[in-house]
């Protein structure tokens, strides 16, 4: 019979070890099963809004929060969670590597990025298409580089290009951009920024590598070919949640349904972080449903 | 004519710092006025449960994060905010010493500690009784101290007060401790502590400075006396939200409802952290809502 547990924790980005942390301390029987460490957190250039932390990089954070975790003696086992299943009161995790048992979950793992899926886009994905500018912005030293989207993470990752990069378009949809006007601005006025909005990026060419994009003027519907050497698609997320969706209610972008106790529409599986529906998707934020989360739990395995 | 704000953060605890980080970079026009900084934070001892610091003390972290919201040239004013009136779409807020006005309003301080209204007790008040175990602790020294609480507060206080009182009890009026089990056992296992429940003080006595406590035992009605030198009051929070209270919905409890996007009753007030109906009052949970009712405030002026 598979190991039981007071609690299994999918997922180690904010909300998973914030969960942890509380989990631990009111010591439930705990394990963080996660393929990763960090979450998205270590996708990110700098974060600058953590509560506590102005000038860390994602990588740094994420260290910092699983030493933490660690610190209480958090069980963490580096794993895909590929299936949930309710036994009665009790519910069977399926991993790569094992079963085991809880007595509650708290799903925190399973979002990612969004991708073009423009022609080239997969075949030229780690030869100049990239989806992680904090890893690969040293790759475009000297370079011609685009960035598609137009929210913080654009903007994040087209500032930390311009470090490197002798041009950085950033190539948006739409009319205006999501992203924060002191990033915008800042941004916007580097002389090795260009803007490029109601334009879309319909084809990435090159045989080896990227030499190039083809662009969509979404008001003339134009097409014109731009020579670059990477692109940085930075589009958002896609929720990857088959190991739990069919137990639980999802919005009409897939993102798990919570209420303010973290708890999904399924007695004993509680949510928090990205792949919730909470409007905003920032670290801080995560934390404090992590925690939220691990508390709630706590209360419903003292009343059952 | 006051001067016009986009938003005005009231208090300057996690809630309203974490807030205030969030409406910079949003490039808002905002104040926080605060009486004092770091809120409750302060007052405890040690935290270990706040994702990214997992042993600093109150005092340390509260400085970290008044340092943080500086960094993006936060403007605070050290004041206290009497009344906030509605004046069509915007708000007049009147503090101790100035009025001004803002678009936008997040309420995040007025919550403070409890105190046991017991004969004594005011009289006391400095001398002997206390209300922060990290200011006052050092003076147990080689004395007989009673934690009045079943809390993570007065657990964590008495904690603190093992490294310097000779015996320290811990009186509850309950039968069962709500604090976490981890500090529970950690500090009921200490040769120095005492538990008692189902037990209440129902008076301090000294003349000049604390010399012991009245006990009422609930199971048999029986009173007796205890000698201590000092009286730890750890029994929860009160709401002093005179100044916003006539404009959005409270609970029965005092707390003001929020939604999800810590939006109140109010169309432009939004709150966050211990003032709110939040079921968990933590450092890590009211960051969160702080960068969410400043995200909700971006997006709501935006709407405007």
């Amino acid at each position: 019979m598979a190991e039981l547990y007071d609690v299994v924790i999918v997922g180690a980005g904010p909300a998973g070890l914030s969960a942890a942390i509380y989990c631990m301390r009111k010591m439930l029987k705990t394990v963080v099963i996660s393929k990763d460490v960090g979450g998205q957190v270590v996708l990110t250039g700098s974060i600058e809004n953590y509560l506590g932390y102005g000038n860390k990089s994602g990588m740094e954070l994420a260290g910092i929060f699983e030493a933490q975790a660690k610190e209480f003696g958090t069980p963490m086992v580096m794993a895909e969670v590929e299936r949930i299943e309710a036994e009665g009161d009790e519910f069977l995790i399926r991993t790569t590597g094992a079963e085991l048992r809880a007595r509650a979950v708290i799903a925190t793992g399973g979002s990612s990025y969004k991708m073009l899926d423009v022609p080239g886009e997969g075949e030229l994905l780690g030869r100049g298409v990239s989806v992680c500018a904090t890893c690969d912005a040293p790759f475009s030293k000297d370079r011609i580089v685009a960035v598609v989207g137009g929210g913080n993470a654009a903007f994040q990752s087209a500032e930390l290009l311009t470090k490197y990069a002798k041009k950085v378009y950033i190539i948006h949809r739409r009319q205006s951009f999501r992203a924060d006007e002191i990033l915008i601005q800042r941004v916007g006025k580097s002389r090795y920024v260009e803007l490029l909005t109601e334009t879309c990026v319909v084809e990435i060419t090159g045989s080896r590598k990227v030499d190039g994009i083809v662009l969509l003027d979404m008001k003339t519907n134009g097409r014109r070919r731009l020579d670059v050497d990477m692109v940085f698609v930075e589009v958002g997320r896609v929720m990857k949640l088959d190991y739990v969706k069919h137990l639980v209610e999802t919005n009409e972008i897939g993102q798990i349904r919570v209420d303010r106790e973290q708890k999904t529409s399924r007695k004993g599986i509680f949510a928090a972080g990205d792949i919730t529906d909470r409007k905003y998707g920032q670290a801080i934020i995560a934390a404090g449903d992590g925690a939220v989360a691990a508390l709630s739990v706590y209360d419903y395995l003292r009343e059952l």
